[in-house]
């Protein structure tokens, strides 16, 4: 199956110019080719450019609500993400796999150019690649990608710098904090993958997550969001298959099930001496998961939201 | 007024090829004229599946969402249904009123073709048929519909087999699932219809339910899905008149207003000897009912929702 | 920058004729000249029409949506507001801010065409004025507007009378009701502006507040609409620049900051001898309000929700 996911996220990227003002993103051309949007770096953003961005960021394959909701009695709104492909949404699109480094810029990169790309074991794994001809890629980083970032992108896909679209958003900017939470469901997806679940045997998803206050700072923007999901995301998967092989693996699944669930994302991070390589990798998931057996009609939960660190971690006070 | 049932479904059917391989669903021309979608018989479908199944349903006069929900303490989705014009959304096109039974296949009937062929007592009550030229069809069933389907309905409507379009999918799949689910505000018009009141009073609903999980087999799926409804599904209605008639109509409305009422419907069901006509009709309604006077003002609420039903229904252990 | 509030409006009221059935709205063509929409004066109207009412109101920068909810342990909808723009949408159009008194005609104007005549104090602050050559305007009126009314708009606007919309419901409608809830927002921002903070710090907005029952005549109208903002409403803004500024102002955001908080709007009222002008002015606001400073990341909230006046003031007996 060719998802088509760059030809599907660039359909939405064409929409972006009669929303630019609305949105307070703009567009920029880059002199050697490629095109840059900026979500948040020097232009304000909106949430409504965040639902945008994560949106393309899925290639059109999951759809983003914001929604009203609580946490720890304060009104708080929530991200709804409605997954009808997840595997192609959140594995060969979604995820944040590809780490953008280019001299000094650094950037978290996620979105369809990842299939372009295929250099990452998950490709090898779905057996999914794509060569379609230009690409659309999302950056979670502080800084405007530059001529450099298109042509390294360039080379590693084969595809002409001026057939590459980017779009570019802090952690801690508006669009940026609501990109990241709504990862609540791929989170779940990735989590399961690490496990060696055969993730083909999802066929939707449904998830749910508080929207982080905007942070001050990259660190703490990183610490609310992971917090929202890690402590707040509740995610439904509907799934095919035996019963006996999600209640082995559901209790692996929920954040809690890494020793270091149980206070903010920050205080883990800090602990860890500001390097994520020591953190206990499986606690990179939502804090609740359901599995419903679309087969067998059963249904399967595991873990539980914990709204008072998620209050604590955004700085609820009362 | 002619509501162009047929042809407004139709419009919404012509959206459904570019989007057929994200909804998972599948299009086929019968050799002797009609096209039959499937929605889940041979193909999984998804919850978008669902929603474009009610959606059609209804002739797009109703607009469904999928929303976060609880259901005793588990996240569940939730299926919200905006009827602006109930009557025409829910009785004239919606009910599944017509059983087709032609040799060895059975389907429940509903949606807008319902109104071409006016065979029920309901269109003569309301004084409504149409004479759309083409028709389009939604069937609960397991199997697919084939060409004697096709001829069965066009002698009925008097319209040509190559005009007919037919969506189909099983009770205990993800699209057939939301679809029944989404009935919520129709069984509410349906059981005031049956009770005799004045449903043009109805100006406007809006309903709530938990969706059920997709069941491992038809009997199961029937009773999540009522169960959905019957102790799960909140209905309120915007209606004009006197609120003498609405105090006096009420109690009989929602669910609980049927003996058969307090358990599991798969136990009533079974209670009575697996005979749908042996069950009290009144039993088939939202578990609350809050009409609103438009005219007056005041408002009457009847009914409650029973979560712990709900949640031993759908097999949520905790 | 220039909104173009006018044609952005003019672009939604383009789509009603096709809508116009579905949502029970008709158009007039006034004879001197004019175009007028009646949402609900001697047409029924819909939530639907109200939710088209209070987009174009917004001139399209705000989105709404209906959503599930519930007031006391009963279930209500809630309107839910998404504001990308808050000033624009907000205070440049949505505020009723034109009263339009001619001869015996009485409305509260709303809607872009306020931009076009700049007749108050809030344009000359904000530095905002629009000549777009055609205007659409928003009446909370019992009576649909004629040609004096339509004149007397194109003498304040220099537009053309043929090239001015109006759309006209009654607080006492469906559509009216929904369109004044969904001022929640609004309603915050404008509160706001009036204590002199700089509203150009607000960079989005997100509000919900209960849908109130229609009323049965205008005065109870406004009192339940006002009291689903004052003891239900709540909103969130996302805010530049300095805490100590939303520290100090925040106590006097939300409607609790006004000594005549804690009854039912109409009570009020009546006590005021049902003179507006001699009602405490900061009663209007949501009962709500948090602040989320996106530079600093820290998050305010004031005032809290009062259902059980809410329940009183909708008339839920239980």
């Amino acid at each position: 199956m060719d998802w088509n996911l760059n030809h599907r996220a660039l359909t939405l990227v064409e929409d972006l110019p009669q929303r630019a003002d609305q949105l307070r993103i703009r567009q920029q051309e880059i002199s050697g080719g490629g095109t840059v949007w900026d979500f948040g770096v020097d232009v304000p953003g909106s949430l409504g450019a965040g639902l945008a961005l994560a949106e393309i960021c899925t290639a059109g394959l999951a759809e983003m609500s914001l929604l009203p909701g609580e946490v720890a009695g304060g009104s708080c709104p929530h991200i709804g993400v409605a997954a009808e492909q997840p595997v192609a949404a959140c594995l060969l699109s979604q995820y944040a796999g590809w780490q953008i480094a280019v001299e000094d810029f650094f950037g978290m990169g996620s979105g369809p150019m990842r299939a372009a790309a295929a250099r990452e074991e998950l490709f090898d794994k779905l057996a999914y690649r794509e060569q379609p001809g230009l690409c659309v890629g999302v950056l979670e980083t502080d800084r405007l990608p530059d001529q450099k970032v298109i042509d390294f992108i360039s080379e590693r896909t084969a595809i002409p710098a001026d057939q590459i679209t980017l779009l570019a958003a802090p952690t801690a900017s508006l669009a940026g904090t609501l990109q990241v939470v709504a990862r609540v469901v791929e989170t779940a997806l990735h989590k399961l993958f690490e496990l060696e679940f055969d993730v083909t045997r999802i066929v939707s998803g449904y998830g749910v997550a508080p929207l982080a206050p905007v942070a001050a700072d990259f660190l703490s923007g990183i610490g609310r969001t992971n917090d929202a999901i890690l402590y707040g995301g509740r995610v439904k998967l509907w799934v095919t298959g035996d019963d006996d092989s999600l209640q082995a693996i559901g209790p692996q699944v929920p954040a809690d099930s890494s020793d270091a669930y149980g206070r903010p994302f920050l205080e883990i991070f800090e602990a860890a001496g500001r390097d994520f390589y020591k953190i206990d990798p499986h606690l990179f998931s939502p804090a609740e998961i359901t599995f419903q057996n679309i087969e067998t009609g059963r249904t399967h939960r595991f873990g539980r939201v914990a709204p008072e660190i998620v209050a604590q971690s955004f700085g609820f006070s009362g």
